[in-house]
């Protein structure tokens, strides 16, 4: 399999110090790096890396820094504080700020609907200690869920589960916004309901979801892993990207490929194909979760 | 990179000995592999491997063997026609022996078009000794070639090149279907023709493609890698294929991908899709010279 | 990661029909391949693979092969007697066959010492079905198992636990000998003690250990990590091996890399290197009971 | 193979604008990044990236930074005064900085010896651009390239070779002392001769070598392969790595592996041993232009 190996977390933090991660996206003006050094210098913390990207036609800025610093010089609020005035002076269109042993996890709901392999592995990750987030809630939209190794893990660990099932009709996206409601973001792990611009609108919230295949193609439903076979391909994918009104169109966070050959059939498609799709969603998350990932322009992400 | 690692050929041949490859495909039975080792066997050869595939859904035998054997014992014409009595025991639909010491190498034509990216990657590896074909001649439809370093490299090398420019209206193809006369398959390296289904029963033999995308997905000429890039994909592919008169759709025999980011631009898409381009085009060249290769069913391929 | 592509089990197994595998190893000669595919064919069997080995300059013979059968055709005792027939015919210093839907599973022991990250990854891929075993007991010279999530997990799914302390002056070998008697296999999933040359003898069958190093560099107890980290190596690696009485020096089945860096701690590398082990041992021990490993020569082995 | 993937330098400059690199390292203290980014933008440059290493038991500050800058309104030597005052402002113990596109290539010797394969590939990525030095000349202690490719090579590029036969008693240690005084620094692309204390100490700039192993262990000259092709090893490696009195044990820069399995022979090991040293050596090398590598405590390096 291909998959991309990014950069750890500062491994070193001197004892007593906190890892602060900051991103950014502001107008590009000269400075800003500058400005920001000083910002962490002047509190006694020590910058560990910063990634800058402008793009070659828009002055725009993204950065992300990673520093560390001393809780007692420098408190949670004045930090937020500080931070927040660096926006207003850049005119920031985003920047958030975040110290994973302080802060709280990002709290998640995830949507599922019949399969639940991607839902299961994530909530395996969680419990290794491997996905840094609090789920609030499962939502699905099958029974399935009823009586199985899921919902016994739910109950196991006090995590609500809710059945809303749908029917062309009625989506339920007014109780489903309800239930997400205080979340940070929601995951789609192979939620089969295409969610309204009107939902997306009202939660205003990212959105993540996993498709099984290589997008831009294979847009749509199931039919993607049976044309895929049928086509003889050699490789096979998965995209995670942030959902937007339009179908299968969101901006692209992570993909990932998987050998196949004429030895494989459409189940062990399907095998490696949720193998993928697995790894994908829960790399997705964590880059999101450390700050790695911002939308760019209409259907791009910057990842650091 | 996501490269396929097939085994190599026969590491270990017996001084005095030579290694044959067979491939083969006919109607399932049982017992084709005893007749088949029995056959070397009887000979005094021994099997190295045996590969067979036979589909779930349809009765069809595909197999590829390596055999080590004395040619003082088994002279080439002997061999020859052993196996072809074995393949009319069978009724066999494909039936190829290779004795890759003893044989000609695979004769082939070379066509291009602009870029000339693959050609020249063909002609560097040929001459490294790392594609066991003969090029008995490179065409192309634009006079770039005329006084580069491809040009020059053909000069020293005393390999003919034509220069056939066409039109709308004149594809050339009677005069390059004289030129493709007497060799074992064709190559196009980027050639941005479309030949006629004529032109592909006239000449009767396989042609392989090299495709700057991962079909089915991209389909067609140079738009594709701009959409990529538009689509912020974060994997890009190419795709060698057997040549059918339906437009990039034939038989799939190899596909590779790396990854891209945010970071790159236009332009270094272009430089890692043709770095892609030449090694997927050289993998697939090299599989088919080593009777790696079956078509299989219509869009399919068993690539042993 | 560098990690291995084994070639799945066929995939293609047609309805009503098995899988049968089949391990050899003999002098070499002519005809082997011939005699063997034709056993098979004679009871209505189709050959899908076989592999050969025969070494450069010893006239040995090794070969792996697959194929499917119709069971009311063969009943399992004659194919055990017509495999055991060719077995004679050959002398054959080793002849295994297994139909993996039909037979027992290989049952195992596990030993385990203070870390258990190897003893839990087992365990948890054989409650996935990932690892065809049955788990006779696990045994422990510490009593860390004594109440955390390995033991309670061991208590859930009825696998007896044996907390064996050992001192130099007694290695339980005697108590050990007893519980692993009837195992087709003992894996050694970082047990820190050595097994004497009487033990081996005694068990007479494969022990699989696994080691947190790239034999046979770094062969011995803790210190290579911190010898590597503090070489300021830039890769580190595992292998599993079998046990013989020289430490550290059996053949070596499987070895697996990652990337280091300067931003890695001592503790960062023993992260990696836990992951490493748990992956390396579980292929090992996959490859074993697919029937992919043969020892070969006295340090060396046939990995299929 | 494994082999590490860098971030390429930064894509996206301006149009007439400059890329500048620069590598730091100084007693750590607060404010150092501040500092840069701050000198940096009161010249109107734009930072791109910073990474920074501070080891967890020293107050060591190491750095590496990528920006663009307009030439117009920060002349080549106003930049270098400007680091140089930043560089007595930390006492830095060492302070690079570099403009590719203005400043002369890194300008090297290469030495090596019989085998050639290091050599060539290098020659090689030199003409295709892929390796941005200048090479002043060519040294050998074997006249084998007296009529060869490599010496063809040298020739039709105009880039002197001298052929300096060793013996026991005459290392001819002076006379490549004075070929290379000038160069930047000195590249053994499989020199088999060990260079004196005093050599190192009066050249007194990097050397850096390619070893046919995974350094720490298989230490020494040829017969590692042999050693671990006896051993049964799965992976072999190379290591690149700066020279230093002490023998194959100076900062190892870049370590690469491949597979090998029982298939392979001596021969085949040779092989692949020598494509991972080609790649190794020249990875190291395009590191070290690009200011990636910094050697760190006594036998480690950052490599950014």
């Amino acid at each position: 399999m291909l998959s991309v190996a990014r950069r750890p977390l500062s491994a070193a933090v001197p004892v007593g110090n906190l890892l602060g991660i900051h991103l950014f996206q502001c107008p590009d003006t000269v400075g800003i790096v500058a400005r920001l050094s000083e910002c962490i210098a002047s509190r006694g913390g020590n910058i560990h890396s910063v990634d800058v990207f402008v793009p070659d036609d828009k002055p725009v800025f993204y950065s992300r820094s990673e520093f560390t610093y001393n809780p007692m010089l420098w408190p949670r609020d004045v930090l937020r504080t500080d931070f927040l005035n660096l926006s207003q002076h850049f005119s920031a269109q985003r920047s958030t700020v975040r110290v994973p042993d302080l802060d709280p996890k990002y709290k998640i709901s995830v949507l599922a609907s019949k399969q639940d392999h991607c839902l299961f592995d994530l909530l395996y990750r969680w419990q290794e200690g491997r996905l840094p987030v609090d789920i609030n809630c499962v939502i699905s939209n099958h029974d399935r869920l009823k009586d199985n190794h899921v919902r016994r893990f739910l109950e196991r660990h006090g995590i609500p589960y809710h059945y809303l099932p749908t029917s062309p009709g009625n989506k339920r996206e007014q109780e489903i916004l309800e239930l997400v409601q205080g979340t940070d973001f929601v995951v789609l792990a192979r939620y089969m309901q295409i969610l309204s611009e009107g939902f997306l609108k009202a939660y205003g919230k990212d959105i993540i979801n996993i498709h099984h295949g290589l997008l831009p193609s294979f847009k749509g439903g199931n039919p993607s892993r049976q044309q895929a076979f049928n086509a003889g391909v050699k490789l096979i994918g998965a995209t995670s990207h942030f959902v937007t009104p339009e179908l299968d169109a969101g901006p692209i966070i992570e993909q990932m490929v998987e050998r196949v050959s004429h030895r494989d059939t459409l189940q062990s498609f399907v095998v490696k194909s949720e193998n993928l799709e697995k790894q994908c969603l829960a790399e997705a998350i964590k880059s999101y979760c450390e700050l790695r990932v911002l939308p760019y322009e209409l259907k791009k992400t910057v990842v650091f």
